[in-house]
C-alpha cells in the first residue's frame, strides 16, 4: 500500500510549546544519553576513530506530503545520513535532530517524524542522542551522524580507488528515481510499482554493509546519493582513474523497464541519473564482499564509461539547480 | 563600530551552483578531513569519550541583518555550540555546517558567514569537518559541534547540582539581551555602548573555560542560552535541589545600568531574563575554579531565588512563542 500526506489534526506546535514538542520526540526515539548540554558516548570499540556528517532536508524540495509522509521523512534522514557513516567502513552509533517548523504546524507531523528517525536508529542499534528544535516559515530537518571506525584499516575514501580495481555495489539502483517518476506521473500506480515508490520514499540499506566491505579490502567507497555517473565521476575525479561500469551488471531489472513502459521513459535515466538510492558503491582489490556485486572495473584512463563508450545519461542531483 | 547588513552584491547561489557554494566555505574555513561522505578524526587523548551537541539558527528569528553580519551570525553559530561542549567540561574538536538558503542569496553572504565560523573553530583550535547545502526558502544554519571529553572525570551535568555547592559563573550576564534592545530601541547607539552590541552580535566566551571548571572540581554545568533564571531553573529541577542567587553579585554593572536608564529599561530584566550571552554557570564543592566567580550556593528548598526571594523577573526564550 502506498501511504502519502502529513497529519492535519491535533494540538499545534505553538500549543504544546517547545517542551512539548521535545517530549513528543524523545519519547518517539528514547534515549539515556539525551537531554543534557551535550550528549556523551563512549565508542564500543577501543582505539576507535570517530566519524560524523551532516545532512539538510527541506521540505518541498527534498520531500513533499504528496509524495510521502512524516514517518517515511524521518526515516529517510536517518538512512541517507547513516549510509554516509557507513560509506566510510564505519558503523553508525548516534544521531543528532534539529528541526525547523512553523508554530502552527501539529505536532502529530514532528511525532510521526521522529518514531521513523527512531525506528531506523533502533535498526542500527543506535541512538537519537540529541538535537534542537525552533520555529521557521518552513520544515527544515537536519540530521548529524556520529559513527566509530574500529580497529586500525585506513577508512574508505573517495580518493582510494585504484587502477585495476573491481567496482562494486550493493543495493538498489535507479529505483528512488522510478518510485519519484511514479508519484509525480498523477497516474494511479499499479500495485507491482509498490517497491519503486516505497524506494523513493525511504530507501532501505542494509545495517553493516560499509564495515563487511572495509573488513574485506575495499579501499573507496561512497554511496549513490546525487546520481550514479555523477557519484562514480567524483571517485574517479578525487582518485585520479577512470570508472567503467557494465551495461550487462547495470541492466535495468524487469520492474524498472515495466515501469518505463508504463510512464514512457528510458529506465536507464533512472539507473544512471537516479540518486537518493543510498546505495554503497565502491571499489575493492579482490572479489566483491558479500552482499555486493561486481558492476566494472577501475582504469587509468580518467571519466566514467559504460562498455568503454560515453554514458547515454549524466544528469543528476544539484542544490540550487 | 557597530556593523550590520549582510552583502546584497554579487553572483548568486544559483549562478556559482553547488560545488561554488561549497568552494566557497571550504575556502573560507579549511580542512584536511573535510570532503569525504563522513569526516574522520581522532581524539587527541587516549581513552576519551566523545561529545556532541547541535543547534539550528533561522534567519528573521535567530539573527537578522537589520541587527548583525553574516560574519557574526556565523561566529554565533560556532560558539552557542562550542558553550554546549564546554558546558559538558569537554574540549570542542570540530564543527560541522549544514546551510539552507534561497538560490538568489549572493554567495558572499555565505562566504563571510563561513569565514566568521572559520573564525571561531581557529580560535579552539578546531577545525570545520564537513557539512552540507541546500536550496530554501528562508537561511536556516544548522550547526553540530563534536567534543573530547579526556580522562576519567564524569562530565559536567545539569543533574549534578547538590545542597551545599557553590554556584559560579564566568563571564557577562544580560550583555546580550541589553543589547539586542539597543539595537531594536532604533534609537542611535552611543559609542559606550558598543560592548552590550558586540555580545548580542557575537558573544564573547574563552576557550577552554569548561575544562578548567571540570578539572577543579565542578559537577554541574550549563551555559546561560535561554534566561539565567530559567536555566538555573533546568538545572535545579534537574538536580532536585534549589538554586539560590545572591543580588550582590548579579548586580547589573555601570554600563547595564547606564543602558537601562538610556532605554528606560530595568537591566535587572536582561540580567535574568536575557539568555545568549552563553556563559558558563554551574556549581562546585570547592572554590570557584580560574576565571569564576561565586554567585550563590545549592539549597535543598526548590527553585531558585535571588537572596531567599522569588525572583524579581522569571522570563525568557520559548522557541514556538
Amino acid at each position: 500500500m502506498i501511504r502519502t500526506g502529513f497529519p492535519d489534526f491535533g494540538p499545534t506546535l505553538e500549543e504544546v510549546g517547545e517542551q512539548g514538542v521535545i517530549e513528543a520526540i524523545v519519547s518517539a526515539a528514547p534515549s539515556a544519553i539525551n537531554g543534557d548540554d551535550a550528549a556523551v558516548f563512549t565508542p564500543a570499540a577501543p582505539n576507535s576513530r570517530v566519524v560524523a556528517s551532516t545532512d539538510m532536508l527541506v521540505g518541498g524540495r527534498h520531500f513533499s506530503p504528496e509524495y510521502s509522509t512524516p514517518f517515511h521523512v524521518g526515516k529517510k534522514a536517518v538512512v541517507q545520513n547513516y549510509a554516509d557513516i557507513e560509506a566510510m567502513g564505519a558503523r553508525p552509533i548516534a544521531a543528532l535532530l534539529a528541526i525547523s517548523a512553523p508554530p502552527s504546524m501539529p505536532v502529530a507531523v514532528i511525532e510521526e517524524l521522529a518514531r521513523g528517525v527512531g525506528e531506523m536508529t533502533d535498526a542500527w542499534s543506535s541512538e537519537l542522542v540529541g538535537g534542537d528544535v525552533t520555529s521557521g516559515k518552513e520544515l527544515v530537518i537536519s540530521v548529524t551522524a556520529i559513527g566509530s571506525l574500529g580497529g586500525n584499516l585506513d577508512a574508505l575514501r573517495l580518493d582510494r580507488a585504484r587502477p585495476g580495481q573491481r567496482v562494486v555495489a550493493h543495493g538498489k539502483l535507479g529505483y528512488s528515481a522510478a518510485g519519484l517518476a511514479l508519484l509525480q506521473s498523477g497516474k494511479e500506480i499499479p500495485e507491482r510499482f509498490e517497491p519503486l515508490v516505497h524506494a523513493h520514499q525511504c530507501p532501505e540499506i542494509t545495517p553493516g554493509r560499509g564495515v563487511v566491505a572495509r573488513s574485506a579490502g575495499a579501499t573507496a567507497m561512497t554511496d549513490n546519493s546525487d546520481g550514479l555517473i555523477k557519484d562514480f565521476g567524483t571517485m574517479a575525479r578525487r582518485s585520479e582513474v577512470g570508472i567503467d561500469l557494465s551495461s550487462v551488471a547495470l541492466s535495468p531489472d524487469r520492474l524498472l523497464v515495466e515501469a518505463g513502459h508504463f510512464l514512457d521513459v528510458d529506465p536507464w535515466e533512472w539507473v544512471l541519473c537516479g540518486g537518493e538510492d543510498h546505495t554503497l558503491i565502491g571499489t575493492c582489490d579482490r572479489s566483491a564482499p558479500v552482499g555486493f556485486r561486481s558492476i566494472g572495473t577501475v582504469t587509468r584512463q580518467p571519466g566514467v564509461r559504460i562498455d568503454g563508450d560515453e554514458p547515454k545519461y549524466t544528469g543528476g542531483w544539484e542544490s540550487f539547480g
